[in-house]
Parts: structure tokens; sequence; C-alpha cells
């Protein structure tokens, strides 16, 4: 049966009964259809204290073999649950860009969903296109401040606030506006970036509540004035009007698995080109209404898990309790160099040559300090002596892996998993930061390049070299470092799979995100607009005359 | 007190309640906060049958003194229940670009609003937004194929499908897309239009359901091949996925006035550069639950009125019971030449200049053989002599007209408006259109031209004619004409207020809108994107910690 199938047919609850499995009572809740819902923010209840544990999942380089990461976070969740752990999950919200091309939604799969899975890969409860609408309205101000007398003398060729499209849009990445004569505007270069790679969402993700939130958006550098002082919103004098189009954008978003576990999905930023994790209001919400958290981070653990540790972390106040690394045998198999049409045949080889990526990873996250375990996402083609050879180079590193049959089985599948989980997070966390903000920029990066890329070398173009002299300047050095990169190997290069090594990563240009507190390191060629593929997802989609859809996956 | 505050201040009812008065049981509601909900499609329930009755607020030509259309409207709705009179209230929803550009929201004044006024303002339940996804992903997948092959053949000189967003923002009126070399797609000239001007939007305003949105979707002509054959939304076989991103915008809203009374706000096209009018599905949804709708359509009856009755009313089955035309003292005068910051001054002279701007929507209405009552929309600089003077004239011209003073009171200032309403609905309606859908072009643009705006003639560009030639061999013409003209004036030039006379019309081009089933006439130098103003209201707008919004209005 497909995911959107299991999902139609499933004994959805009202979301009512959900919030009160976590005592919210229903004035806290906003019913946005009968099975979504946003929480009042802050809560207006009273929540008895928590163990406020956090649980993060991560994965291994993504291959075109599947990983499951979400799927593995669904059915943890509601593994807990069953084991009578008061657990909730925190997830992100899907873009339609992938949802329209080749990537799918983000809602799990088999029986490890959360649902609405159709409501949540759409429009959801629209938080992605107020910050569509919020990202824009700022650009038209920018761009009317221009055309208006200029007062702020913003140099338009300076500009580098974009606009954004929560779309797979190729023809948008580099446009000139303002054409047309001296009655449309200011002719300039610009460029549209996916909504869910822009500094409106990463800032959404980051705050800690309205006034944190207008305080990022004042701080955000929408270009420079011909002198080449930076100008923020604050200057622009718009940011009430930018930041009251994410009044309810900011409120996180309550939905349920299969199995009726309570699901916080709210704020949704990539992991290969933005900082990939759901908001910290999402992340907070959970851990004061359950005693157990499970949240994921995007693609890898080379960027999501490297995100969370190193920018989530110090805002949200808190380090996992345990790192869950996600791996598929077939994924490893691929990374050993085995193609898709064979990785049906059992080689277990290849797998253990595709583990030095696992591997890569496991050390990686050992290095923070946390307790970390591996989770085998069962397909139905893995060999009994694939996973045990598995398991055993797992265990030559200190790192237990343990099967998880999630997608045909739920929580059920995952039910030990869950228990050594469980057993991990009493312990003492004793969490080692990768890096100190007051580093220099160079250092930062490096750390991230050689302590968990395992590459060997960092190379700047000349516009980046300008670009880190003018930052420190600017007192801009001082922050995180959130790299661009592509998500299917360690390296700059998709190509690369496995554990390449003695590689050097190219930065190609910064970009500064002083709303969200990072800034951005371009590497490779990695783009910050996806295109679509030649056959889109689109192509198969359908409603029936009574709203029925089908095509989602 | 600021409409706001008022909106604010305002004993607002559970949706559920609201919902209640009108028979419509809880599982016919989905709740999107407390007080907003989307209407199931079809209604589930059964519902008796009602008197559909159905009212038409339309107006003079708007002035920047204000006319207040919707605040008439919603007073209406209020003063009709007040009478015990079944009524709702069917709105078009505000777009974001004159919220935070000049024009305001779109939600009434004074006593006379709609709430929750934020939230309907703003995101409301994300229609908008899912019409400019609608309409950004089919752009997306045109562009993609041109990229992918183009096996369609498609001339990227000859797309005709532009871009939206809900903003207003000039610089995007002319772009060139695709540029950054062979990878980043093909090379074109593209433009923006806003949301609201979209055929997106007219097609889910004439939309009687699910099938007929996608019957009508799949039937836009997005372009043209090298050999000047038209493409469609069925030929690039994408229709499907593009509905289906419409799948709750085609709900109807349901909201209420500050008097309780139910309203749908359900669509959004301009009046100026689109149809004007609210969805079909609210209009029937209103009458199917109240003995009254009372509906508005925009700007003045030159644009909105008329397409109301040349394009709304074949594709609803039903003309309008009554069509009551507002006026304003202080806008007839500026009609009669006085200055803004002169309008306090009582001056019956300019006022009775100025009424033969109202005088001329009079006759057109007349002229459609509906029942006409002018409410005097009451503003406190009104004197009693110039309301005299102005019911006198009416009188002459054989039409009553009372004043309304819902500002102020609320519902209980209309209720003479109402009772007279009341009685003139009792009349049989004798509904004659201007037009035949059968009549060339040409025809169908000189009856408007010449009968509804008093107009001499009609002078088309070169462009225009070769078009009109083209949809003839198309067979495109037979179809009804969507005129995209000023506001301000009957003609095509913003500056001639009052009644203008003699003029010339000029076409500067069409759009064809197959899906909507119109096609668009440019006139003059109207824009089918705004601009913002030198100080747009977004600079007045904030929000508090508690998120408690201001400057909205």
């Amino acid at each position: 049966m497909k995911d959107i199938e299991i999902a139609q047919n499933a004994q959805i609850k009202p979301i009512i009964e959900i919030a009160q499995k976590v005592n919210l009572d229903s004035d806290e809740i906003e019913q946005y259809g009968p099975y979504k819902a946003k929480l009042t923010l802050p809560l207006k209840g009273e929540h008895p204290k928590t163990k406020e544990k956090l649980i993060l999942v991560t994965a291994i380089n993504p291959t075109p073999a599947g990983e499951g990461k979400s799927t593995v976070t669904v059915g943890l969740g509601d593994a807990f649950n069953l084991l009578n752990k008061k657990a909730m999950i925190a997830l992100r919200e899907p873009s339609l860009g992938p949802v329209m091309g080749i990537k799918g939604g983000a809602t799990g799969g088999g029986y490890s969903q959360v649902i609405p899975m159709e409501d949540i890969n759409l429009h959801f409860t629209g938080d992605m296109h107020a910050l569509t609408a919020a990202n824009n309205t700022l650009s038209a101000l920018i761009d009317n401040h221009i055309f208006q007398g200029n007062a702020l003398n913003i140099d338009q060729r300076r500009v580098i606030w974009k606009r954004v499209l929560d779309i797979n849009d190729r023809a948008l990445r580099h446009v000139v506006v303002g054409l047309g004569g001296v009655m449309q505007g200011i002719p300039r270069e610009d460029g549209f970036d996916i909504t869910v790679a822009s500094e409106m969402m990463a800032i959404l993700c980051l705050a800690t509540d309205i006034n944190d939130l207008k305080e990022r958006i004042s701080k955000i550098v929408i270009g420079y004035t011909f002198t080449k002082e930076p100008v923020t919103v604050g200057d622009l004098g718009v940011t009430g009007a930018i930041s009251l189009l994410l009044k309810d954008a900011i409120k996180p978003n309550l939905v349920q698995t299969l199995a009726h576990t309570p699901a916080i999905i709210h704020g949704g930023p990539f992991a290969n080109i933005a900082h990939g994790c759901n908001s910290i209001i999402a992340t907070q919400t959970c851990m004061s209404l359950a005693d157990y958290t499970i949240t994921e981070a995007g693609f890898g653990a080379d960027l999501g898990a490297e995100k969370f540790l190193d920018i989530k972390v110090p805002a949200l106040g808190k380090s996992p309790d345990t790192v869950v690394i996600v791996a598929t045998v077939r994924a490893l198999k691929m990374h050993g160099g085995v193609a898709k049409d064979e990785l049906e045949q059992p080689n277990v080889e290849a797998l253990l040559k595709g583990y030095a990526n696992l591997q890569k990873h496991l050390g990686s996250m050992q290095r923070y300090g946390v307790p970390v375990v591996v989770a085998i996402n069962k397909f139905v083609s893995d060999t009994p002596e694939e996973i045990a050879a598995l398991q055993a180079a797992c265990q030559d590193d200190g790192v237990k892996a343990i099967v998880a049959d999630v997608w045909a089985q739920g929580g059920a599948g995952a039910l030990q998993l869950a228990e050594e989980i469980v057993s991990l997070c009493e312990n003492e966390a004793d969490f080692k930061p990768l890096y100190q903000v007051e580093d220099s920029i160079d250092e930062k990066i490096t750390k991230i390049v050689t302590e968990i890329y395992g590459g060997s070398d960092v190379e700047y173009s000349l516009k980046a070299k300008k670009q880190m002299a003018q930052f420190v300047e600017l007192g801009w050095d001082k922050l995180p470092i959130c790299m661009a990169k592509t998500q299917y190997s360690l390296s700059d290069n998709a190509k690369a799979l496995g554990a390449p090594k003695d590689f050097t990563i190219h930065i190609r240009e910064f970009v500064p995100k002083l709303g969200a507190g990072f800034l951005v390191a371009l590497t490779g060629n990695v783009l910050t607009m996806p295109g679509l593929p030649k056959k889109p997802a689109a192509d198969g989609m359908d409603i029936d005359a009574d709203g029925k859809l089908s095509g989602i996956y």
C-alpha cells in the first residue's frame, strides 16, 4: 500500500483529544480543521515539570536508496509511547518545492507517518506562505524605498536581500527586476531562493518569542549604501510590519502520528542550504509537555546534526541526551559502490566498504560527547548476514546498532531501540562544542571541514576572502557558521560517496545573516533555489470530485 | 476610536455559535482558530429552502474622500437581522498589497466591520497564498518543461502565463528570468501580477465545484508554440497538481460582523484589473442558508457591478433582486471639483455638479432592469441641506436615496434602507443583459463603453486588432469581456472625475483567460501589479510582545 493510502485509511483522532494526552487545555489550542492545531504562544496553562530528555535523530549521507530518518523519528515516538514513556515528536514542515519535485513530502512512511499527510505536505497551517509573504513584502519595501527617493542611500547593486518562493523554480535563480522604464522601478540584478533557505525561516526557527523575533528581524542586513555601510530592516523602519506577518506562523503546530502520538511540526529550513532544524519553540514546547522529545535534523550528520549542535544548541540552551544515527543496508551498499538497480543483491563486502560513511558520522557525533546509537532502518531485501556484519562493525566502533522495522510495524518495530535510548538518556551529558564563536571564521570552518567532514583543507575564493576581512571590520566574525553544501557527500562534490579523504572544501561566497545570527558559507556549486526534474512528482498528482488526493508521496 | 480598536474591543463569539445561527452543524465547519471557519464543500447537511433574495451593493467611482461600500454592506447585513430577516453577507477577501500599501484592508469600518479584522486582512485562511502557490507552481512547471527538452514546442517569447505575488511590488512588473547560464533555464521576459488579478483567482471565484475548477484549470492557455498554436495546462498534464493546491481554498470562509451576523468572505479579485466579485460558491452558500444575501462588487458600478451583471450573473444563474449604489456627500463634492482639504465646507453646488457621476451609474443599473436604491453613507460633515439636495436629485431620476449611518451606528443606522430593500426585493425581476456573448468582441466592448461608461468611441492598438482577429480564428471571441480600467473615472483617464462625455476608451492589449472564460481588455495605462506609495501603510504597523497588532486600517 502507498504511504498516502495508509494515511488516508488511518483512524485519525480529533486534534483536541491529542492535545488532551499532553494536558493541553482547549483554550491552549487553535484548531485548523479537525486534525491540526496551533498552540498559544506562550502556553496559557501551567504544565508540570518533565524529564526534558532530548533525542536527536540524524543519518548517514542520503542516497537515492532512501534512509528514512523521518520514518524512524516517527516510529520512535510511537515506540516510546508503547513503552508508556511520555514522548512527543518535533519535526520540520515540508516544503512544496520537493513535494512537487523529486524528493516527495516529509511526513515519514509506511506505518510510521504523521497525519493528515496531505495537509502537512501541502499548505499545512500556512507558515511557509506567511514567511514567503514577509520576505517578499520586505523586498517590495526595499525596492520602493530606492524608487521613492532612496533616503537611506541604498546601492541597488549591493542589495543582498533576495526574494523567495516555496517552489523549485530554477528560472528564478537569476533575474533582473525593475525593468520597463522610469515608472517601473530601478533595474537591478536579483534572484529568488526557496523559502526554506531564507533568513526569515531561520529567524522563525531560532526565535524564542515575539520580542526575540522582532529583535532579529530588525537586525537583518538587507544590503549596503553607496558608501558601503550596512542597512538593516530597523533602518528601513518596517520591523513591525514584517513581524506582524508572522503573528500566527510563530505558533507551533500540533498533529498526530498514525498511532496518535502528539507531534509538533514547526519551521522547515533545509539542512543543505540552511540550518536544517525545526523551531526552537517547537522543541521547547515538546520538552515542556513530554518527558522525551524526539527530533530530527535534516540530511546527514555532517549537515543537520552539525548545525543542530553548533547553531541550535547554544540558542536552545540544551544539548541532546542521545543521538540516533539512521542507516540502511541498501544506502551503505550504495556508499560502497553498488548501483541502484543491484541493491537487492546481498553484498556484505560493499556494505562494509560503505560503512566508512556511517563510521565517519559515528566519530563526529562521539566527538561532541553525546551518547550515540545506530538505527538500522529495515528494508525487506536486507539479509541476516548483512545486518550482523553491520552490527559487528558498529560494535567495533563502540556503538550499538539496533534494527528498527518502523515502516512495516510502526512503533512496535522500534521497541528495542527505544529501550536502549531510554537507558542512554540516563547518562550524564558531557557536551563539548566543536568551536567557540570567538574563533575566527577560518578557524570555525576549518574545524567543521576537518573534524566533521574529514577533509584536509579549505580554499576561499577571492570574493570570500574579501568578505571575511569586511566581516572582521564590521564585527560580524564572532558568529556561528552555517555551511551550505551538497547533502550527498561529506565533501562538496556530490559524487564522492563513502568517506572521501584529503579533499578541499571550496568556499565561494558568504551571506551574512545577522537576524538569524550566523554567516552562511556557500561551498562548491550548491544552489539556494532547487530545480524540477524532467518528470516532476506534480505530473502524477490528482484530486477527485470529492476532494480526495492521489499521487503525493 | 480607530477601526482596529473597535474590532479588538468587540465581543466576538465562537464561530461555532455563528454557524448555528444559520443551521450549520459542527461537522459542516472546519475551524481555523476560534473565530474563523471553512465550510465543507458541498455542505453535508440538508438546509431548508430560502427566499434566495440577492442584493448587490455597488458605488460611485471612488475618490480619496472614501465611499464605504464594504461598510454599508456590513451595516446592511446587521440591519436586516435587526429587522428579524435572516440575512448573510458575502464579501471578497482582502489582498495584502493594499493592506501594506495605501488603500488599507477591506473589512468595513467603524461599527460596521467583519471580525477578526486583523486575521481577515492578513493571511486569513490562506486562500490567497494557495492561489499564489498554484499560479507559480504552474510557472515553474512551464519553465521546467521548456528547459527539459520542450516536447510541446513552447515558444518562450510567447508564454503569456505570468507569475504572481499578493504584494504591491512595482519592481516585479517587468523582469527577465532564466539568467545565469545554461544550467539556470532559458532566458525570457516575464512579469508578476498581483495575485488578485490572476486567472487562478478568477477561476476560484467562478468555479461551482471541484470538477468545474479542474475543467477550468485544464483550459488555461499558458502560451503558444513556435507555430503559434495555443498550449493549455491540460496539454502540460499538470491539471491535477495545480487543482489539488486549491483543495482548501475552494471552501468558503465563515466569519461574523461586530453584531454577529454570519459573513462569508471568499475569493478576492480586484474590480479594476479583474472581475471584482467574491466567489460563486460564497454567494450560493449564503443564498442556500439565508433569505437575504447581501454582497458587493468592487470599486464603482462601471467596474464591479458591470462585471457582476455581465460575467458573474450568467455563471451564477441568478440576477440581483435589488442593486444598492453607495455614495457620499464628500465624494460627490470631489467629483464636483472640490479639493480634498475643502470637503468639510458645505457646498451644494459642487455636490449637484458631482451628482453627474452617481446619475450615470443610476442609469446604467436601471438599464439592466433591476430595482435600484441609493445609500447615502453618512459622514459627520454632511449638512441637512446637502443631503436634501442629493435626495431630491435622485428622486428626479426615479430612485430613492436613503441615509445610512452605519459607521457610527452599525445596523441600527440602516434600518430604513433595509426596509426599502426588502420591499424592492418583492418586485418581479426583469433582468436584461447588456450584451450577448455571441456579439463580436468590438460589439461587446462598444456596449460597455457607450452604455455603461458614457464614452463615445473605442480605439484599438495594432496589437489589440491583431489579437481580435486571432481570437476569431481560434473561436475565442464568443466570451464575455473583462475590462481592465482605472477605478477613478468612468473613462480610462484617472483624472477625469464626474461624468466625462465624448471620450474614447483605448484598448492596448487583450489577455485571453480561457479557464476563467473571459477576455481581459487592458485599457489606457492600467497596471496589473500596483506599486507602494512613498509612505506605505506598513511603516505604521506593529505587533507587541503579547501578539496584539496596531497600525492596520
